[in-house]
Order: structure tokens, then C-alpha cells, then sequence
């Protein structure tokens, strides 16, 4: 007898939690359908020297071997660790089949070994979307990437969160103004402030040879870039006579104006000047977003631009814009706050009461009826078990019709319905089972 | 410079392909949802010890390992080569938290080292609907996963199929009425009659000591079956005074007439009494699923009884009915008689031309518009191309509709609607856009 156990670090659900993730799921998938990005879904192995291609720490990868194989059998096939690497192979790939710009975007698992944590697991969903050009990648497209991910946000309905928007060159004009030489670092440090306490913070700064007054004046701008508002910030970087500056608050000015013309609630959104996401990846427009009072639980999605996505295959030029929802660690961090509420544990609506062979001829005909209406039930599967048990298996489950055809009813084609959540009870004539449940 | 390479027999799929596996995938989670089978979601992974239990040829199995660690870190994990074995672990480990019956649905990938071999892939989707219970599974269980997959198969829409059923304990029967005492070797045998020529089947049960007039009654019995009609085999076979005999023939009737009782066609069913699936394993009923025309090419459905689904893991028995689509497989069957015809490029059913900076705000209105009423769509990227070129990007994509608002018409509120399909064009009010896209 072997015991059956759960591998550490790698999620998985009752039913009752997977029909919430699967509702999580569906929701961005029609979010990101619904604004043109097409699914695709590459493998979840990928060849070494594709993954090595981009990524520097192999000590988070798993790679794959036969059992009875060698290792390094299958040319060293490796667990894809994010959705990025294996587009830009895709791209590659694929350059001369694919019509650019390209959208397209994948829901699926990706794989890690990390030192156990609090909200992190080995495998875990990430739901991306990305537009890929083989040209110019006008502005528009950052607009089009984060109003999809509010949109779908927006529609998983039951919590508020922030998106911080920033331009990144703006960041770096600003630092140079201080005269800082070394920015990549400086910009590393200032990406962790809302995780280490000020004092904590200015340590940091020191270290990398910054002097007070530099310091006070970081300081001071992410300050203003936390207490002002949105318009307030794009008004007061206006008035600098600075060419270069003009042309980023313009960009900002424009993702931010287009976010709102889309409808976007101004309230979502916020211009968050020392935003970063790292150092030298992304080239213009970075995201994070926060779920208000879960901020130090990290952000549930980000994004940002990069001027070429797959410069490692090919020498033709891909910039690219991504955003990304952490599904995973957003039901993680909703889990941690309370926010998730578990409710059904089947994804039957309605439950057809199982007793009298007689019975059982008009009673899959009901089913079959629902069915066709797109109504999710089942019929107990026992004739046998007494009335009262079958009903506590729908209660239990949290079914929320039961629906009895009495043996001497048949002939009257008249149906008892519970209204379970309700406690509601009807006699209903068969023909208009479809009025009551839908 | 990195070539970007697809792995052999990993599959991936350009869009348009891509769209039509999607299809494929939501008409069976949609159809196994009606039929009240609930999503479950296990990790990829399973612990060593866990697929030994069940699994003989581990010459099949790929592990996963760091990529600097130690093979066998992680308690030696695998990858799962089927849904089945993760779903035994799941019901030993929570069986005090499932309510049984316990019906539920897994769509998701497996992965299998195989030769290479047409139709084949190492990574490969399977689509299962199961019913597990902690107690005796009423026959109604078997006819439940037959008509789900029946639903799920017709509404994929455009091929012939048959689900050859059996009761498998009647096969049994008949062979020991032979007196043959090699039974699950000669049902091994019978189990191939589809893939050899009449020569080599007898040379195959001639060497486990079959004589010529088992041989020949074999083959009657087999030819039999495929001959007669479904009411001619039951009237056939009721007629015998044996008691098992009567049992099983009146459970296969079961089966079958509750089939028609749920709307079954009956062209979609036959009684197959050779049908066998492997030797022990399977203990009542069975099914497998032949496209017409393409039967050779093998089973693209199948399913079957199993007393007990979790014996390795826990002492309590767990009767457990199961069927499954082979999804990769069917695509792939199909393909290879050109079933499959690749249409649209992109989810996005309309496109927005992109031309004057006035017309924007108007144009991202009409997007959100059409997003709301669950049209997906795009806007052109970019605002600089000339329309001719838009007009051939969505053609490309075989995106159906272009809208344009011309500048000059804004204050009208008018817009031109061109179907790509038809040709058709027309001017149409702003306001009636939903009239006409839907």
C-alpha cells in the first residue's frame, strides 16, 4: 500500500477551489478573446539551448529525462519556466507564417524550484497576453495590453486593486538629473521600497555610493509620485523645457488618456513614477498592480515593453509589449486576505431524484432537456438509495435544484422542484421545467 | 544566434490550428460540464512511488530533475503518462473530503516517451470524464459516461463515428464454453483481429494452443457480432438458459436501452462482442470509438469498469467507470483524412481601421462597445498604414468584419461595415452596429 500524498510546493485543488480557479481562468480567457489575442500553446518542454538563450539562473530550472534514458536523452528537454521564452522561440519559428502584429496569449503552468514560500509554488498559472510587431510597435498596443488585463480585473469583480503605469525612461532621465553614474543599481533599490523599511532603504543607497542629498531627493520624488494625483504628476513634468522628457510624458499622457477614452475608471489607475520592474529588460512602458490593503503581498500583474523579443533566434527586429496575471499568486494573495469564498462542489445545477423504474424513462428525458438547454445535472445514480440521502448528497454538494418525478405524477406530467439554496418548493408542470431553471 | 527549433514529436500548433483544437476542447469541457462532471486540476507531476504503483513499462516515463541538483531530487518526481493514475492518488488522499459519487472531467496533456510514430506524440491530450464511488456503482454510472462522450463526439460535428460496446465478463463466457483455457491471452489476441490479416490472427492462436475448432468458432463468434444488428445480437444471446449469461445480457440491455432512453442515435452504437480493451484490467463494460472510413487508424475513444480505481492506496474499494476522448488523437485522425479545414487566423471577428487621430476616441467607444456585447475585436495598430494594407491584414486573418469611420462622416455618426466574407458593404448608423455584428 503506497500512501497517496501531495508533492510540497505544487498546488492542487478540491473541487470546490478548482471551480473557482476554472471561473478565474475563464474570465481572463474571455477578457483577452474578447480584445483579438489568440490562444496559442506551445509545449511545456522546451530544448535547453532555448531556455539558456535568456535566462541566467539555471538553478531554478527542472529538466526532463527518460527514466530508463540518460539524462541529457531528448537533447536535454527543460520545463518552460515563463510563457516569454517559448514566444520568442514561437516568433522566431514561425516569422514567416505568422501575419504581424501578431496577438496572441496563453494561459498555462509554468515550472520552478524555489526555495518554499508563502504564496509561491513550483507550478503555477500564468495567464500573459502579448502583441508582437515586425516594425515600428505603436503605443496603441500598450494601451490595448493593460486595458485587457482591467478589463478582466475588473470583471473577476470582488476586490479593488491599483495599476501603477510608469514610462521607465522617465525613471532613468530623472536619476541622470541627479548625476547618479550608477543608475541599473540605483533603480534595483528603488524597486524594493515598499518591501524594506526607510531606514533600510537609505543602507541601501549607500551602498551604492549615493550621497544625501541624492537620496533626499529620490526620496522626495517617489513621494510626489505617491501623493499626487494622476494629473497632478503628468501636469507638473509638463513644464520642464527638456525635449527628450516631453516626448515620455507624451507617451504617458497618451497610454494614459487612451486607457480612460476605453473607459477605463480613473480610480484603477495610477502614474507611479519610480515603478521599474528590474534593471535593463523593459525599455518603456512598465505596469504592476497591487490589490489594495495587499500591497506588500507583492503584485498579481505586470508587464511592460522590450524593444526586441527574439533577438537570441533571429536577426530580425520584434519589439514586443506584455502584460501579465500571476493567477496562481492572485488566488494565493485573495486566499491570504479572505477574499475567496467557496461555495459550490460540483458544477451540477440541478439533480434529478432517482427512485422508481418506471420513472426512470421520463426522467432522463428531463435530463436530456436541461442538457440541450445548456443546464449542467445529473440524475443520482442509485434508485435504490432512500429520498432523504440523495437529497443530503445534493445539499452537500451544494446542487442548487432538486427535481422529483412521483411515481403517481407521471401520468399528470407534473414535477416536484426544490429550490435547495432557497428551501423553496414548487410543483411545476413538466413542459415548463425551462421557466424555472436557467 | 540560437536556432529556433520545434522538438520532435512535441506537438504545437501555428493559430489557425490552434483555434480549431481550442474548439474542439471547449465543446467536450462544455459538454462533459452539462453532464455534471466537475473539473479537476492535478500538478503535472507525481511522485515516483505513486505511478510505480500502477504502471509496468517505465520505459515510457519521463522524471523531471534541477538542472543543478542531483537526479532523483525531489523524491524522484514524473510525469504524468496518463489522467488516471493522479486520479486514484487524488480519491485515496482526499476520500473524507469528496462526496461520493464523485463525477468529474480532466482535460490535459500526458506525456509518454514513445517511438516515433504517425499520429503519435510524446505530449499528447487526454479528455476523461470518470464516476468513482465508495460503494456498489449502479449501472446507470456506465450509461452516463457513454452518452457524455456520444454528446460530446456529435456535437464536434462533422465525421461518422461508432462506440463499440461490450460487456466484457460476456466475452469471458463465451470462451470458457471453448473450453480454452488461455483466456486473457486469447482475449489479447482477439484484440488485434482489427490491425492483422485472417492468417496471421490464427497463426497467433494457434501458438497458445488453440485448436482449429476454437479458431473457427472464434471467428464466427467474432464475424457474428459484426454482422448482426444490436437487437439481433441481445435476441441472440437471451435465448441461452445460463444464468451469468442472462445477468450480463440483461446489464448490456441496460446499457444499451437507456442509451436510446437519453436520445442516443442508434446508428452511433453497436454491440461489439469481441471488443476486449487488454487483458484483467477492464471487468464489465467496455467501449472503443472508430471513426468510419478510418477505423484503422485506431480508437479514438474509449473507456471501460474497473472494480477497484485506488487499491494501491488505500483499503477501501472504489468502483470507478471511465471514458475518455483522445483528443490529440482524433485531431491527428482526423487531419490525416483531411476532416480538418483551417479557417480563421485570429479570434477577432472585427477590425477597426486605424486612420485619422480625430476619429480615435470614436473608434476605441465602438471597440468597448463591441468588447461589452462579447464581440471580440481589434483596433489596427497603427495609424500610419495605409488602408488598403489594413484592409489586406485582415483579410489575411480572415477577420470578418472591417468597420471604418471616416473622418468626414463623424459628425453623422455613421460608419462603413465591410463583411470581408461576402463582399457585402454598407453604411450603417452607429448607433445599430450590434445589429449587424453579432
Amino acid at each position: 500500500m503506497i500512501k497517496p500524498q501531495a508533492i510540497s510546493w505544487f498546488w492542487e485543488n478540491l473541487p470546490e477551489a478548482q471551480i473557482i480557479e476554472d471561473k478565474f481562468k475563464e474570465i481572463i480567457r474571455k477578457n483577452y478573446s474578447l480584445s483579438g489575442f489568440t490562444p496559442i500553446d506551445t509545449p511545456v518542454v522546451e530544448r535547453l539551448d532555448v531556455l539558456l538563450a535568456k535566462w541566467a539562473d539555471d538553478n531554478e530550472v527542472y529538466a526532463i529525462h527518460r527514466v530508463n534514458g540518460e539524462v541529457g536523452d531528448d537533447s536535454s528537454l527543460w520545463l518552460r519556466f515563463d510563457l516569454t521564452v517559448p514566444l520568442a522561440r514561437y516568433v522566431a519559428q514561425y516569422e514567416w507564417e505568422i501575419s504581424f502584429p501578431f496577438r496572441r496569449q496563453h494561459i498555462a503552468r509554468v515550472y520552478r524550484w524555489e526555495r518554499p514560500q508563502k504564496g509561491r509554488y513550483r507550478e503555477f498559472y500564468q495567464a500573459d497576453v502579448d502583441i508582437i510587431w515586425n516594425w515600428d510597435l505603436p503605443n496603441f498596443a500598450d494601451v490595448e495590453v493593460i486595458s485587457t488585463i482591467y478589463n478582466s480585473l475588473r470583471e473577476l469583480d470582488f476586490w479593488d486593486f491599483v495599476i501603477n503605469m510608469n514610462n521607465k525612461k522617465f525613471l532613468s532621465w530623472f536619476l541622470q538629473t541627479l548625476e547618479i553614474e550608477n543608475i541599473a543599481w540605483t533603480i534595483s533599490i528603488i524597486d524594493k521600497k515598499d518591501k524594506v523599511r526607510y531606514d533600510k532603504l537609505k543602507e541601501m543607497f549607500f551602498s551604492v555610493w549615493l550621497n544625501e542629498v541624492q537620496i533626499e531627493k529620490i526620496v522626495e520624488f517617489i513621494r510626489f509620485s505617491e501623493e499626487k494625483t494622476n494629473t497632478e504628476i503628468l501636469t507638473f513634468y509638463s513644464q520642464f523645457s527638456n525635449e527628450l522628457l516631453k516626448t515620455w510624458i507624451d507617451e504617458l499622457k497618451y497610454l494614459y488618456n487612451n486607457l480612460i477614452n476605453l473607459w477605463v475608471e480613473e480610480k484603477y489607475l495610477k502614474i507611479n513614477t519610480s515603478i521599474s520592474r528590474w534593471l535593463n529588460y523593459y525599455t518603456w512602458t512598465v505596469f504592476e498592480t497591487f490589490i489594495v490593503w495587499a500591497e506588500n503581498l507583492g503584485s498579481v500583474s505586470s508587464g511592460g515593453r522590450y524593444d526586441n523579443l527574439a533577438s537570441n533566434f533571429t536577426k530580425n527586429n520584434y519589439p514586443w509589449v506584455w502584460g501579465s496575471i500571476g493567477l496562481s499568486r492572485l488566488i494565493a494573495v485573495l486566499n491570504s486576505i479572505w477574499k475567496i469564498e467557496l461555495d459550490r462542489k460540483t458544477v451540477s445545477k440541478a439533480m434529478l431524484v432517482n427512485m422508481w423504474e418506471n420513472t426512470l424513462k421520463n426522467n432522463l428525458s428531463i435530463l436530456n432537456i436541461l442538457r440541450n438547454a445548456w443546464v449542467s445535472c445529473e440524475m443520482y445514480l442509485d434508485s435504490e438509495t432512500k429520498i432523504q440521502k440523495q437529497l443530503k448528497y445534493a445539499n452537500n454538494k451544494k446542487i442548487q435544484y432538486a427535481i422529483i418525478c412521483w411515481l403517481d405524477e407521471l401520468e399528470k406530467w407534473v414535477l416536484q422542484l426544490k429550490n435547495l439554496d432557497s428551501g423553496e418548493q414548487l410543483e411545476i408542470k413538466q413542459s415548463e421545467i425551462l421557466n424555472y431553471i436557467k
